[in-house]
């Protein structure tokens, strides 16, 4: 039985980099004799919204429920549709009703990448974001009163609930079990923000007091933003909201050179939906279209759909595969963010033939 | 008639950065004939909360509103109280009756202060953030449902209003319109928090519009943190909401290489209440009590104080004096944040002696 897998390119970027992602899966998956099943969407874009009016068609839950896994490129397309009407029409609505409460997020200085940071190589970086990705301060609740006017008060909730927050506060601890340093931060504000973070701090307590061997401490969003510039290398598992994990985990790519190669992993840990991967970054309309954004976000990614359907030797060859060429360092191969003069396919197909 | 200045050290560091900031008001007063008349209180610390069960005494109101100015050290001690109740009680008080709106922290690269980022020196990182400081993010609205069980909820609302964003960001601009640069950026969410920063956005385009010499981009706030670290010479004037501006104006003087020197202004632009400067750091417990804070965040707030009460004169020779005393780089002076083994008082008296 092949692994039927959802391929969604979205935007900009996402069109770009999304066939050297299924380059470089289709490479691994014939050495690995792995069974991959593409089918491909145009939904979920900005220009299905031109066509449509809509990011999504009415039976999008049905079509895509069945899926092993969903591939995502990015979405958003300004000029189109304002972000929160593309993002809360497509991606946000994947998170949401499949359940994927658990966003992973790597965050690595991969050899042959410059960190921005000074006196910074391979090995000082490496620990994991996990970002809650269903509740918090994405909220869709709120409002606005005296609108237009000058008493006009606009309102949002950020709602969390011991449900949504104590899961995915276990798969970090899980995770931090199961590493080396078995350590675990949490991103707070519990000093400013005094209803949620408080709340926050009670529930991370709580679950600690079931993993004795997992070594917890906490920090301030703020100084914690200080602390992945100052002392990236004191961090191993990173647990936060849904809004400081997503900040965390492009600030945290940004220290390890560039953005343009986070992958992350929407997870829906029991199985009963698809789970959904994607990079991190956007669809950068700056660059959309020049063919020179940077695949490895998207092959990343790729790795760890992998990786989640089961086939780890699989995605370590894909990661092992772009190391090696980022460490071998060919300025014809690398994208202009990593300081080369290579193309969005040079690099995909580099990655591709390592394997 | 003396200015008539509120001094209240707080907790922790505060209370060891304190002398030294009041050393240097104190030289600077006497250098350019400025009459300072300081008044001490003890309360708005938590030896005060341990004391009297509360943070501040009732009639803190009429006692502080009609200083000049109150200069500020550090508040919290976690074992004695929460942090949300140390800071609710004093510091987020005073913000709010006194209507300090603008929040201004001013993050500059400093002679021979190593930045963490690679390549970086003098000049190449200088910008303001002016954060909202009143309402926003920090709002003491929401509370519990189902508490203690299972189907626990836990809500917080993020009040914006027109009169309270309109305001903050015309100071922003204001001040973006009086620097060469003339560059306004503002931190947003509008693709994920969607009611309140699309509504953000249209404030800031609505403002701008009368401001038709600045140049204004915006960033979400994940990639803008990624931008602070891999650009910050991209910016001039950064405007945000309370949360975010927290944030930023923590991580901007980390990558000038300590939050140690950061400074912060709480205004209340109107004069119709005492405006209050402090330092960004907070009272760290893990170095109080050992003589080796940085002093020179609460030595520059006390140039800002200077300068907000209309000594212009006074306050740049503050900071030229803690400059050359960076750029000495007197290793028995410099505190060992700055890679020195000096001692707070150490460093104040250099400074002091400058001037
Ligand atoms: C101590 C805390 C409540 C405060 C804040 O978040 O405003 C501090 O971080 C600051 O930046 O002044
Ligand atoms: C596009 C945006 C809504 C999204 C988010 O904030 O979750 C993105 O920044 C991410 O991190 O996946």
């Amino acid at each position: 039985m092949p692994h039927r897998i959802a391929v969604i390119p979205g935007d900009g970027i996402g069109k770009e980099v999304m066939p050297e992602g299924l380059r470089v899966l289709d490479a691994a998956a014939r050495r690995f004799s792995i069974d991959l099943a593409f089918e491909h969407f145009d939904f979920a874009s900005c220009d299905y919204y031109a066509e449509h009016g809509q990011m999504l068609p009415e039976d999008w839950f049905e079509t895509l429920k069945g899926f092993d896994a969903i591939f995502y490129g990015a979405v958003g397309w300004p000029e189109i549709v304002p972000d929160h009407i593309s993002l809360w029409g497509s991606l946000l609505q994947f998170r949401r009703r499949f359940d994927q409460y658990v966003n992973l997020r790597p965050c690595r200085l991969l050899p042959g990448i410059k960190s921005p940071l000074a006196n910074r190589g391979p090995g000082d970086i490496d620990f994991y974001v996990v970002r809650e990705n269903t509740e918090g301060e994405y909220s869709s609740v709120g409002g606005k009163m005296f609108e237009g006017t000058d008493r006009e008060v606009v309102i949002q909730e950020t709602v969390m609930t011991r449900h949504g927050t104590d899961r995915v506060l276990k798969f970090a601890f899980d995770l931090a079990q199961s590493r080396p340093r078995r350590k675990l931060t949490s991103a707070t504000k519990s000093n400013g923000i005094a209803i949620t973070m408080p709340w926050w701090d009670e529930r991370v307590a709580a679950m600690g007091a079931r993993y004795p061997e997992v070594k917890v401490d906490q920090f301030h969003i703020d100084i914690l933003t200080a602390n992945f510039v100052l002392h990236p290398d004191w961090f191993d598992v990173v647990v936060a909201s849904n809004l400081f994990g997503d900040i965390l985990s492009d600030l945290g790519p940004a220290c390890t050179g560039t953005i343009g190669v986070a992958p992350s992993a929407n997870i829906n840990p029991e199985g009963d939906f698809p789970s959904l991967f994607e990079p991190v970054h956007g669809s950068a309309p700056d660059i959309a279209g020049k063919g020179i954004a940077n695949p490895i976000g998207q092959v990343w990614s790729g790795a760890m759909l992998l990786e989640h359907l089961g086939h780890k030797a699989a995605a370590d060859a894909i990661v092992a595969a772009f190391e090696a060429v980022l460490a071998e360092g060919d300025s014809k191969v690398l994208t202009p963010d990593l300081g080369g003069q290579g193309t969005t396919e040079a690099l995909g197909r580099a990655i591709a033939e390592r394997i």
